[in-house]
């Protein structure tokens, strides 16, 4: 892995192509301004404006690199090779999107500030707070529509630094209008990155789930905290009805869950509960309460918040031992046997064994059942970390073998916000054995969950939990999942594999341009994009090399023209590839062919 | 404490009040219909309906209570001093509410499913979408309005088994249609809690500032997750600001910053990178890498997330030390030093301080001048839990004395979701020393933090937090700061002050009905409610034991009635006791009033 820092170029009235030639230095840096020096207008920037100059030194300039399009007031060089490339990225996006002007307020509320609307008239009709909110939806109405339009941009790329100059971020020390509200939040949009966008193949959660939103607008509305009935009756009934149902799903009768903010958090629970079942004095007593050395085991190709635990909670991440995968991703039951057997001999606990059912990268599934008879011989805790792939157990078609022998773990964590499309965040987490949560977790704060309430207490969840409050995660989800239908919701799981698969296939049909890296399991699709002066070259390391180079170089290309999103990233075996993902509800058999034909078409020079 | 449990009694055409002198047993149950058995029509339920009956046994009955008014199918009875009592709590309250069957859809969107809408339709200007999410901003508007509405209920109780009957929860196999989501989501609201009426003064967060909630409203249409500048650009930077600005207001010019879910994983971030500041090895190493056992100190008022940090994090609690507090809720700093001293002289290592600034349930701030001095000589980090107290660091009026030294601390967590009256959640944990966050919590993971990126990676800031993915949790507050101004904002923090100031003065007015408990430091007013009975009672500890016995059943009669959300708690000094918040910008001296003056009528008979 390459670091390639930027270079900042000042250049005012030279053509940087040709002054890149005096360049034996690395470390050059300044600030770009757009005129014409000859008759001082602003104007796109490129390779032919003369520019006089001034060049300070700052950092140093990666090996390779190409020169990007102008965004207002500065411009960012580098080189490909020795060479110095300023070369405009062309599009035929449109990039109207959000009009920061268009939505105007009657003269009247424009002038308003925040005091002169619900709560703080006490009306309970208040035609300025409807007025408001009303332009506030529209604003938010408007974006969803433009976001799914295959014609836009997806986003309008600036520097950290230009960004700032075109956003007003500063906070006043007196109220702005409602009218200058309206505003910022037209340009907090206009600048945005549109992840719900059909050509957002970028993380793991893409895409925006209409249905969801709307249940996170009521959320908000409602802003209420979710640690006793008490104050959120609906929705502790609906998480106590949707975790029942995803634990039925997992194959269990009985059991507790619970939503977490974030799959790292969930792994987080699923370890305390493991240790405090194993070493139930621990919680009192610390580090004292163990007869050794605890130690986990997890593949090389987990999520790294499963070392994250070790850290946080005192094994140390020494003791998070990373068993070997095969070359598809997935977890070598044999070794993990070998290092538990290695860590036992030298006085060390096993205790804890994770197995990942849709690795991050490579979408791998660890072999359950073969983990489970390992877990069950060495009396190991046995956690799934599903928060990827949990969402194809709605699946009949790609469940199995996938999740076969799933019933048999202890805790799985599942994040609806991923491949199901829930909105931001929604991560649940799942134990077998009911009691655990409350019984590792509770401080029994008598001024939140007294004993003597008008209700069944048994509805109270905060004392199961590390956080006290927690946010509405569920009502998104339980409006999301009655909109689809479980049968629907399996459907959907399928249609995203499909999509995947026909992506898997469109590569293999294109193989002078691509290079497939493995048949995926999941809907990630890894694989290399292969340049014009590499087509016919045979495979081997050094081309890996090469290949790899390509991946930034058009990622920001991808950027700065708006026209698409993949990520890509190295792994422990080869440099640098594209994995795409594909988790949107959006997206489409065209829109995966619009994908690989703009990596071709973004590559074409290199 | 007492633990009151609750019976239900079927009775289908008898007098329960008489039906009650029969029973000499405690353990009865049922379910009522509300028919008069005379006619056959459905009735409000009283005390003369007459009624045959089946009573079956389940649960035992607590020593004192009241009959609750009526919900639909189902009545539930307590004895009060071995009498049966079976009042309607009359009200003059509306709950009109939410109107669920005002929400319709044109007959044609009304049929139509999740699949024909966007995203799912390749459309950029979906009329279908556009109706759906414009009635459900319509049903959101309705609701702030009704909620302002001083005549209206802020709860429509009913228990959990009741509430799932009324609820159809479920989730089906096949998709529901539009009009049922958008039925879905007024049923919701409906029986939701009202948070954000007036006369809710339940939780530490009350309230809805309705500029915060349009700001998530927009941060649930981005849908966009925190870890990188790469899809969040404009959020990442408000991140920069709002922090950095929160860290002047501290004291500090430089340090770093993270919001995190709540203000326990904020301390929780605290206690992390005090033990990674003094012992950098106890990352990879855990407990080995420490020269003993490791001790932290918290009053024995503080929030319980404290406490939690050493059980998840190792130290097991019986390590973290509980240190008293004065009579007014303080911590003590003499016995902080002197159960130091005690701890070092076993060998331990204290290492962590926390001072809580605006506790819990009393609304104490320890005194922070004199803990910073003993964490400078005995060389302890000092952490700040401001999480409740935090946002009178913006008044200029209540700033000191309760904040005066707090830049010496290292570290302090701020909740604007509470006092500030940001939405949930919103909670912040600043650092005085810059780079620690990232060195104690990162995990390099490359394929999401990559080095070779277009843009400054500064900006990521996903490997700084235990977390990986995070909610948006920035907008809601920047929107809302912008909509007050800072100097707005501190006013804003003042006038909350005065109203509790005002809350004491009126207690003080009526001392034969209420007794102030102590002179509060922040916006938490305690007191009793006295009964007529016990008016003129010198008070001491049995008559305490009297007060508190009313306080859950003046809360459940709060309920009942849906006329008003006042907290009761035991703490470690006396049994229950009323605790009523002012963090709700609606409120007014009206308010305030009417809060005592409710309490009083529905303590009228006890």
């Amino acid at each position: 892995m390459m670091a390639a820092a930027w270079t900042i170029f000042t250049i005012v009235g030279e053509n940087p192509e040709s002054r890149s030639q005096d360049l034996n230095d690395d470390v050059i840096d300044g600030v770009w301004e757009d005129r014409n020096p000859k008759n001082g207008r602003r104007e796109p920037f490129c390779s032919t404006v003369e520019c006089s100059t001034t060049i300070t030194a700052r950092e140093n300039v990666g090996q390779y690199g190409f020169v990007s399009e102008i965004s207002s007031g500065s411009v960012r060089i580098q080189r490909v090779q020795s060479k110095w490339y300023v070369p405009v990225t062309k599009t035929d996006r449109k990039m109207t999107s959000i009009n920061v002007e268009k939505y105007k307020l009657s003269d009247k509320t424009a002038k308003l500030t925040a005091k002169d609307i619900i709560p703080v008239v006490q009306s309970s009709d208040s035609a300025e707070t409807r007025e408001f909110l009303n332009k506030i939806a529209e604003l938010l109405v408007d974006y969803v529509n433009i976001q799914n339009d295959r014609k836009e941009k997806i986003l309008d790329f600036h520097h950290p630094e230009d960004m700032k100059k075109l956003l007003s971020l500063d906070i006043p020390e007196q109220a702005v209008t409602l009218q200058q509200l309206v505003k910022d939040c037209a340009m907090t949009l206009k600048y945005q990155v549109k992840t719900g966008h059909p050509h957002f193949f970028n993380q793991l959660s893409c895409g925006l789930d209409v249905v969801s939103m709307a249940g996170e607008w009521l959320t908000a509305t409602a802003n209420t905290n979710m640690f006793t009935y008490e104050i959120a009756p609906v929705f502790i009934l609906m998480e106590n009805v949707v975790l029942s149902k995803m634990r039925k799903i997992i194959g269990w009768d009985g059991g507790d869950s619970i939503l977490a903010p974030g799959g790292s958090i969930s792994n987080l629970y699923a370890f305390l509960a493991a240790r405090h079942k194993m070493f139930p004095d621990y919680k009192e007593h610390g580090a004292r309460a163990l007869p050794g050395e605890l130690v986990m085991f997890t593949s090389d190709q987990c999520h790294y918040s499963v070392k994250s635990c070790a850290a946080v909670c005192g094994l140390g991440t020494d003791n998070c031992v990373m068993v070997p995968s095969d070359e598809h991703g997935r977890l070598i039951p044999a070794e993990l046997e070998r290092l538990i057997l290695e860590r036992k001999a030298r006085g060390q606990i096993p205790f804890f064994v994770n197995a990942t059912a849709g690795t991050t990268v490579l979408g791998a599934f660890d072999p359950i059942n073969a983990v489970a008879d390992i877990c069950e011989k060495y009396k190991c805790w046995f956690h799934v970390d599903a928060a990827w792939g949990g969402g194809l157990l709605l699946s009949t078609k790609y469940r199995h073998p996938r999740f076969t022998g799933i019933e048999r773990c202890d805790s799985i964590t599942w994040n609806p916000h991923k491949l199901m499309g829930a909105l931001l965040q929604c991560s649940t987490i799942h134990f077998k054995e009911d009691g655990l949560l409350i019984s590792c977790n509770q401080m029994s704060a008598e001024y939140l969950f007294m004993t003597d309430k008008l209700y069944d207490i048994s509805y109270d969840t905060g004392d199961k939990v590390i956080q006290c409050g927690r946010h509405n995660d569920i009502f998104k989800l339980w409006l999301q999942w009655r909109s689809k239908g479980t049968e629907g919701f399996g459907k959907h799981m399928d249609h995203l594999m499909e999509l995947a698969q026909y992506e898997v296939k469109r590569i293999k049909q294109q193989s002078d341009k691509f290079h497939l890296i493995m048949e995926p399991e999941c809907v990630n699709v890894s694989f290399w994009y292969i340049p014009k002066r590499l087509r016919g070259v045979p495979h081997d390391a050094k081309k890996e090399q090469e290949l790899a180079k390509i991946c930034p170089i058009i990622k920001s290309r991808m950027m700065q023209s708006g026209t698409l999103m993949v990520g890509y990233q190295p792994d422990d075996r080869r440099p640098n590839f594209f994995r795409s993902i594909i988790s949107s509800v959006a997206v489409t058999e065209a829109d995966v062919d619009f994908m690989l034909n703009e990596i071709d078409r973004l590559g074409q020079d290199l």
